[in-house]
């Protein structure tokens, strides 16, 4: 049954995760070939730095020039672990264009010209295989592209950022302020130098909008998905959460509206209830909720990050394009077809907890109640704290769209009652 | 894209997940052509009582005679929802002998001749998908056969039997013995009529031993798992587990051992921390870890049974196998080259928690002590209590194999100071 000739594979970077890749398919080689039914050989590692020595891996397939690796002709898979937009999107159409297969770990590019890509790889009859690009090892593309196929996803809510997870996990449980759990996550390694793209929440939105795509079968591009960064949290707010048996999370939620004629995508800050699975998602874990119509809840939880989780989701695809080159085949493609409209933030329907500072004086709830009945907004509970002739009012709603209760607020802070919006954050996972 | 021409599916059983999987069939056929890149045809349903009314199936597709269904000639796919060994084997063997792949949610079929029906598939070119047959909807086989293909699976530990993790949440949160709680769960229709396959934990070993193969790529038969049912389990048994921190799960746990050279496979109930993510597992669902060397530690956790949940898997199995004969190839099969030996449950090493009934009288405990050092295994803690004359003494022990714990309660019991052994639980999960 075993093919001798083995498929050669062309590695595009070779950092924390590329390394691992590398590593695995040495040690494990004869794993790897009896469950491709071919071996598989490393063919070229394009790398920037050609000095720095890389234990296991042979110099002489060590180039500084990647352009010419894809082009080679005769590689059959391409192991893209570069990540950015250039020049991985312009290294992977090439690789397509001269008869390659793609497994990439690129959660950007992908977010924002997957479309393009599958595209590309359709026209050349070839794949292109992203699992590592969301939540590190934890399958969630293959379940949701293939052992969901035949079920109706409706809604998927899940921590893909271990880095935000890890903050305020730390916050939760410490008590600690916004900068000081980063500072500990910096120090840690837990955070970037520069913790941007995990803390503004640009790294979960391009994986809501892979998520997004993949679930809805519609495409979902990174501009599609509201983005709210965790920075603003504050020890308060965790004060808050905890009064009303909460936590805070950063999430991601793409969900089908109630009437099934759209969509939506969004990362935010958000309260969920300590008995809800998610909540007790600690350190720098991942875990994802799927709602399907016959399935009912899933959840998926692992390790989101890191070299060798990652690695171990770059090497499930590679066997998996591997056995569809040797069937001369191909896997399932981009799933477009529902091409469902994605609607603005402003229609997403959830609950609030807002939390005003306020004059402390009769009527002052009254006055605030009017403003959310005049918006449509129904109040929940509410609750009123005295404190040195000024009152906190903490509002939590039932659920009403992110319009109304923008406008809710805007009406607020024209009050002259109302010294101060605190803080607003959606309420999930009830 | 679109081929016009349908694929044709024949249903074999009409109940609980039959219905379901016709019923979704029909209302999403848009979706799964779509997604399958042709329409599937319901080309015929066998039953057993063809009288019944069964709503949105025409009659005219209802045949008693299953044979000569799978024996049609342009069946494309066999959907075996009837369960059991025969006549189910027969049917399926017949299904690929003419030309159809099947998908199964049978897995007693698949634990006892998984390895003989992957044979007759490969022999005729066809699919033997079965993600339905583990845990209900939550994709288990898929992530392991294919998202982890290129990764070294150490261990699976799950609660695969959702009656048993109805019983045993209930003695947990209420204190109610296990007779009172079965009957709750049998009024509820957790548990069927007679509860033998699920409490006795042969629908739970079945399990395993699917999952082992597929995580070990060795054969693993029914015969080859240990089995434990968990009728013995106590009230008594909850209150020591809650004193040490942990509650009572039924557990399958498939484990390589540490050399690697060999593999077990067991079910038992065990003692888990609650702090271990299994211990929050509620009701009737399931949930699985898996540890691997490369991705650490991921679970997955979802309903796993019930009409619609495991006709979600089906359908998911369905789509796939329809891409793949559209595209002419099959998917991966039996992946059993590893070969690795399965060891009696002897050779299980693992931690244990043991009550005994002994003489409350001074050098008890130094007699204990003494067997459990005669058989190599080494005592953690120890926690002793009088109660009118007699005393009870609990042994928590460190690692040690299943063959010297044997041999401990053996020679404990021919003390003239034990009275009785109470209790032998394992402890997992650490």
């Amino acid at each position: 049954m075993m093919r001798t000739r083995p498929l050669k594979v062309a590695l595009l970077g070779c950092g924390v995760v590329g390394s691992e890749v590398a590593r695995i398919m040495t040690t494990h080689a004869d794993d790897l070939a009896q469950r491709i039914g071919a071996p598989v050989e490393l063919a070229g590692v394009a790398v920037r730095r050609p000095a720095k020595v890389r234990e296991g891996i042979p110099a002489e397939l060590v180039t500084t020039d990647a352009t010419a690796l894809v082009k080679r002709g005769d590689i059959d898979v391409v192991v893209e672990v570069i990540g950015g937009i250039e020049p991985a999107r312009s290294l992977i159409t090439a690789a397509f264009e001269h008869g390659a297969s793609v497994v990439s770990a690129n959660k950007a590019l992908l977010a924002q010209d997957g479309a393009a890509l599958h595209a590309v790889a359709e026209e050349h009859g070839r794949d292109l295989y992203y699992e590592a690009a969301v939540a590190g090892a934890i399958p969630l593309i293959r379940p949701l592209r293939e052992s969901l196929a035949g079920d109706k996803v409706n809604r998927v809510l899940g921590i893909v950022n271990g880095t935000t997870n890890f903050i305020l996990d730390k916050m939760d449980s410490t008590g600690a302020g916004y900068q000081e759990a980063l500072d500990e996550a910096t120090a840690l390694g837990y955070a970037e130098a520069d913790p941007t793209a995990d803390v503004e929440g640009f790294d979960a939105a391009a994986k809501a909008a892979i998520l997004a795509g993949i679930a809805f079968h519609t495409r979902v591009r990174l501009d599609d998905v509201y983005r709210e960064g965790m920075a603003e949290v504050t020890a308060a707010d965790f004060r808050s959460a905890k009064e009303m048996g909460c936590t805070i999370k950063l999430l991601a939620i793409c969900e089908r509206a109630a009437d099934g004629g759209s969509v939506t995508a969004r990362v935010h800050p958000a309260m969920i209830p300590l008995s809800h699975p998610l909540a007790s998602v600690r350190g720098a874990y991942n875990a994802v909720f799927v709602e399907s119509d016959a399935s009912g809840q899933l959840m998926f939880y692992g390790p989101g990050a890191g070299g060798s989780p990652t690695a171990s989701a770059v090497l499930g695809d590679l066997v998996a394009v591997c056995r569809n080159r040797l069937n001369g085949a191909t896997g399932p493609g981009e799933s477009a077809y529902a091409a469902l409209p994605v609607s603005p933030m402003g229609e997403v329907v959830t609950r609030y907890h807002i939390s005003l500072d306020v004059a402390d004086k009769p009527g002052v709830l009254a006055q605030v109640a009017t403003v959310f009945a005049e918006h449509g907004v129904s109040i929940d509970t509410v609750r009123q704290q005295g404190k040195d002739g000024e009152a906190s009012l903490v509002v939590v709603t039932h659920r009403a769209s992110d319009a109304s209760l923008s406008g809710t607020v805007e009406a607020l802070r024209k009050l002259d009652t109302v010294r101060g919006v605190a803080s607003i954050m959606r309420v999930e996972g009830e």
